[in-house]
């Protein structure tokens, strides 16, 4: 089920092998990297052949798992043959303890056994990335202490599923949000609009979501605890698998219940938790059949009670019910594209993971109209040679890594449908990219026949690593005419654009034709309006206002909710031939839909860092453009002298339009500098003692290479302002002014 | 009912006398007014003392009810006796007919009394102020037609209360979000935060919504159709005295029903109902007894069914369920602020009145936390001398005007509680004199006691003047203690703050002390979170592990939703007698409270304007800062030779992040023009055949004046972004750059 819609569901952890590719923009992220260092590639670079130092075993383990997720052709080479020799040496364990083979025997096999294991796990961690190491643990530990984001409601025991954020995740969420309004809304001239949450149940019916946006549950027989069907056999086959008494052929058996879960349905879950006899992993109590849980919020609007609505699980329906709006804001051209940012709900039937699978979430989603028989895009030409990871379905049956390839040869060959579905694909990556996601944990995956709506031609989503596994961000699907259709079907309105024809062709037109004097004697001011609904009708309205004339002597328009009738004397039937230039289509959307909450969260995985030497200290080298806080202030001292001079920097400042934060605690400047760096912001200004001689100067310190340049007060706001905004590299402003050389941070 | 929650309660049309204020900020505005023409003001100008020209009964009611509304002292006195002379000539005629006087008498006195009627309404037409003369139909056409905003799934028949902003709409939206969000968040320094909209029942049990957050209603007793109980007597009160059979005692009795309407109980309603035989206006059936229905949306949270919870109806708890984090945040201290952005959701009775009262809203919402013992603002000398207009609840309730006083009076005399309050409002008022409201309609109404809840200091609402009345648009309230204290009731967390004594005094203090070499050893790296938690013990807590210890030797801790249990050879209890410098105080809380739909709507309101000349060309006066898109451009013609100089000047205004409107089409000029005017573009942009001369130039035309100048191309992003931002006045471009006077618009 639910595979119609796919944005939220969880992709899991695919083997597959991407390969890290050359972004066109990722001049800051590079930078990131030279000063990104973690404790494990040091010290295992340094002893290399001498005595390793041993890690944890959850240590080891979150390295090979990551491998696993994300090793390289090259890596595997060098893994597979000590993967192997670690096979055969558990194999000789296991058939002599069989054979009753002497302890002797059997200790000298197991000692080969576990250095084997070390020499794998040695050239694991001498292979791993960086940040194969990154412990989430500490990260969240930093999110929530600085009020990134928390578990809503806590006072009150909080709600699964929900989360609030705090002025840090405020700022990051305001500031993606800005740059996806400018990056999509303002470049490509799109729509924007901001449509109701609270939908009423004939809309929903008709996209679909009443009858089909669901999960299976199973619950507790006994305490009516409820699982969500796929992710309780997933979790309780890897048990199993674990499990030394488990049979080598269970295990396969198991292996291909994961393989194919994503597209199980009812018959095929109940079976294997018949088969694995899966019970209740809190009671240990037998389950029920599967059941399907729809995922919407239920509520009711109005009084009576009886006005059935839900909370809007996405916010694309909201667009196509004003498509005729839009298309007449567009004055009635194709191709468009119209764009929503706001909160879409799915009562998820136990939400775990953090951000990543919530019941409140923003999202962003833009509905671009095209005709079906050209989906040609025109700027798909400036585009075209952007590399992009692709994971095609065909790679995925095939047991094949994803390859890089220029979206233009992927259009061109037919593995991505048409050029607009691929510019978007370009621009989604373009944007996150700006926004601080790493591009070698980024790739696009193609939808497997049997994830993909009857309906989609075609869908490919984003799917960032993360370390709970390759997470889908953004989908990009091309749904064809199928809602535009649904809401035609259910309303009887057209939800149709005109196209040229190449040739004109002669058809048969009825008209009302309004009599105004006679109209305006009876509807006064009205009389216009009637007018004007009247000269919109349809030819099958017209001919149906001709049946009712001619049955009753009476023609009804309904005028804001009243009803204005009239009868034969003030309207009367015009029919005759007409050539036309133009006939109706209903255009095909290409729909990227983002979900923030998730790339925010990846973008802090990726942000995460450790200073080199120093363990504890962890920060965020956010991107300045969504830095929560542009830049700090601090006072060296608290010595009254330097007050004019703070007062003079916060007023540049403000004149730039920069948020800063100044930080007035007795703290030794280094601790103010790393309390500083933990929130991710970018840039920090001392006020020293020097910078009273006139004219004013200040330190101004780049968090990431802990680099300072001193400048002149006056010179501040537009250095800040150009940093900031990625006008400026911090090189440049490294030539521009001279550099201080005393260690702050020490 | 509803009265501790008053934002959304439309205050109705109280009779009024505000005075025209004087704002520090309304450059804007006044400019605005110059260009301010509405035909009813040139036509009764001009004839002074001759015929006058006549006006539809409607638009004449209009021109009254707006000075009943708003009318100063002077205007009273002119309107005083021509007022006094109608009544009298009325008395006149009723007496002659009840006594069966002669027709030509009568009609002789009919004469004088309609001579007497047309005095009054000339008198009015010539005193009303312009706006006065609006015509809503007229802009709810305009924005109806350019979807600034429309009705909710029109298409599926529509929801009442459910409105969809389109593209115009949309960008109004952010921009008054985005001036919100600089004006207090940034400016104040604000903690913002994003909390869930989903809200579980005990939370809002807490804050008294469950329970008191409702309106009386009364059904149909054959239909069960719903309608709101006041606005049921007051629509069917004025129509009872609107009848020509009306006694004038039964009038009598009805006008006090309105007045005192608000106060009402559901016995006083059941009351009315009976007296007065109120029916249904739709079917004239009997009507129900008032039942309270509670205005919030209900739903469920997780697939069991059993976890109620409503979508938030205000943005507020959120903020206080996080005051512990928030004041953590802020390293402990007081006084501070913390703002939302978001949505809030009422499910009303009947809503009508458009933008007015929806069901789906945006709030902005600030919560000020601050010592109960001192309210003192420190920025409160900065804006001491502002002026506004007070409508205090001793003006009210003696038959007063409203007064206009300096904010540091009102505070000095007790009027208003206190000089936080007091800041606020000045605050606030700036907020809405930047985004377009008209000063002369904006006043602070206080609330009665029978409107503030029982715990709140003080309350003063900030109300517009609309077509609808005066309505409440911004609540600023001192909620003193209410909501932090209800939700520490509830949970026992203390939302408490620390308060510096001015002597130290002496109390004992209980703690639990780990040992940490044998936490260490159980608990490895969760050892340290467990100190932690153990450190933030309150003495409280400590005597109760320390009890729990001597009984079971057992004590034990949540870490995220798991049991640590340790026993007494890892922890000790210590007992010792401290000086404490602090005492724990609950902060009071200023709330100001906005609903940016109200607001946005009264901008439109205040904005809307007629052409000198052309009454059918209507346009929106919006104020560049929240202007839906800045800037047009239109080329004279569609000759190639313009597209390079076209695509140059769009190049320039992306360059400086301004949002454009290229209109290609094949209008006139000024008819194009026209349709940029109507969506309140405050800059046109005119590339013509002079503009090839190298350097390249363009016209610029400012819309509200319809005035252009001539300037370079190179030049032109600079000028419109300071233009749009205000740092430059068309005053100040006009004499930077050369008149151009080709009248493009004619």
């Amino acid at each position: 089920m639910r595979h119609f819609l796919t944005l939220f569901g969880l992709s899991g952890c695919r083997l597959s092998v991407p390969v890290s590719v050359f972004s066109t923009c990722r001049r800051f992220s590079q930078e990131f990297f030279k000063a990104e260092v973690v404790k494990s590639s040091r010290k295992v670079k340094a002893p290399r052949g001498k005595l390793i130092p041993t890690f944890s075993k959850k240590f080891s383990a979150r390295i090979s798992d990551y491998l696993k997720n994300m090793a390289s052709p090259e890596i595997e080479k060098e893994l597979a043959p000590l993967r192997a020799a670690v096979k055969e040496s558990g194999e000789l364990v296991r058939s002599l303890k069989e054979n009753g083979a002497t302890k002797i025997d059997i200790d000298r096999a197991v000692i080969e056994l576990k250095a084997r294991k070390k020499k794998l796990e040695e050239r694991e961690l001498a292979l791993a990335p960086k940040e194969a190491a990154f412990d989430r643990l500490k990260l969240e530990d930093l999110l929530k202490r600085r009020f990134f984001y928390d578990q809503s409601f806590a006072i009150y025991g909080g709600v699964t599923g929900l989360y609030d954020f705090g002025p840090m995740g405020c700022a990051i969420k305001a500031n993606m949000i800005h740059l996806w309004r400018n990056h999509f809304i303002l470049e490509e001239n799109m729509l924007e609009v901001d449509c109701s949450v609270l939908t009423p149940e004939p809309v929903l019916k008709s996209s679909g979501h009443v009858d089909r946006f669901s999960d299976w549950m199973v619950k507790d027989v006994k305490t009516g605890e409820c699982f969500r069907a796929d992710h309780l056999i997933k979790n309780q086959a890897e048990k199993i698998m674990k499990d030394k008494h488990t049979t080598d052929e269970t295990k396969e058996a198991l292996k291909d219940v994961l393989a194919r879960l994503e597209g199980f349905d009812d018959k095929d879950m109940r079976e294997v938790i018949h088969e694995f006899h899966m019970k209740s992993p809190i009671t240990g109590n037998d389950l029920t059949e599967p059941i399907a849980f729809n995922l919407m919020f239920p509520t009711v609007i109005g009084p009576t009670g009886d006005f059935k609505a839900f909370l809007r699980p996405e916010t694309a329906q909201g667009i196509f019910v004003n498509f005729k709006r839009l298309l007449e804001f567009n004055q009635g051209k194709l191709p468009f594209a119209a764009a929503q940012i706001g909160s879409g709900f799915r009562n998820e039937i136990s939400p775990r993971q953090g951000l990543i699978r919530v019941r409140e979430f923003t999202m962003c989603e833009i509905e671009h109209f095209v005709d079906p028989a050209n989906k040609d895009h025109p700027k798909f030409q400036k585009v075209k040679n952007v590399q992009l990871t692709l994971f095609s379905a065909c790679n995925q049956m095939d047991g094949q890594p994803a390859v890089v390839k220029s979206i233009g040869q992927a259009v061109a060959e037919g593995t991505v449908a048409n050029e607009t579905l691929g510019y978007y694909m370009v621009r989604v990556y373009q944007y996150l990219i700006k926004v601080g996601i790493d591009p070698r944990r980024l790739r696009f995956r193609q939808h497997l026949a049997n994830e993909m709506a009857h309906y989609a031609k075609d869908c490919w989503d984003a799917e960032i690593l993360t370390s709970y596994g390759w997470i889908e961000c953004v989908g990009n699907a091309d749904r064809a005419c199928f809602d535009l259709d649904q809401h035609f079907k259910a309303t009887n309105v057209k939800l149709t654009a005109e196209k040229k024809l190449d040739e004109p062709k002669t058809v048969l037109v009825t008209e009302v034709v309004p009599n105004m004097a006679l109209l305006g004697k009876k509807f006064k001011a009205k009389a216009k309006l009637i007018a004007s609904k009247l000269s919109q009708f349809s030819n099958r309205e017209a001919e149906e206002a001709a049946t009712s004339l001619e049955k009753n002597n009476s023609l009804s328009v309904m005028l804001d909710d009243e009803e204005e009738k009239m009868d034969s004397t003030m309207v009367s039937i015009r029919r005759f031939e007409k050539k036309v230039h133009v006939e109706e289509i209903t255009p095909s959307v290409i729909e990227p839909s983002f979900g923030i909450g998730r790339i925010m969260y990846a973008v802090l995985e990726h942000a995460f860092r450790q200073r080199e030497g120093d363990e504890q200290r962890n920060f965020l080298a956010l991107s300045p453009l969504i830095a929560p806080i542009k830049c700090s202030i601090l006072p060296i001292s608290a010595n009254a002298k330097l007050v004019p001079i703070l007062d003079a920097v916060q007023d540049v400042l403000r004149a730039h339009e920069i948020s800063f934060k100044q930080d007035d605690s007795s703290g030794s400047i280094g601790r103010r500098y790393a309390r500083t760096d933990e929130i991710g912001i970018p840039f920090g200004i001392t006020v020293d003692f020097e910078s009273e001689k006139e004219p004013w100067t200040v330190t101004l310190r780049y968090a990431l290479t802990m680099e300072q340049v001193r400048l002149k007060v006056s010179e501040l706001g537009q250095a800040v302002s150009d940093l900031s905004s990625q006008r400026m590299t911090w090189k440049e402003a490294q030539t521009k002014y001279p550099k201080f050389e005393a260690n702050a941070d020490s």
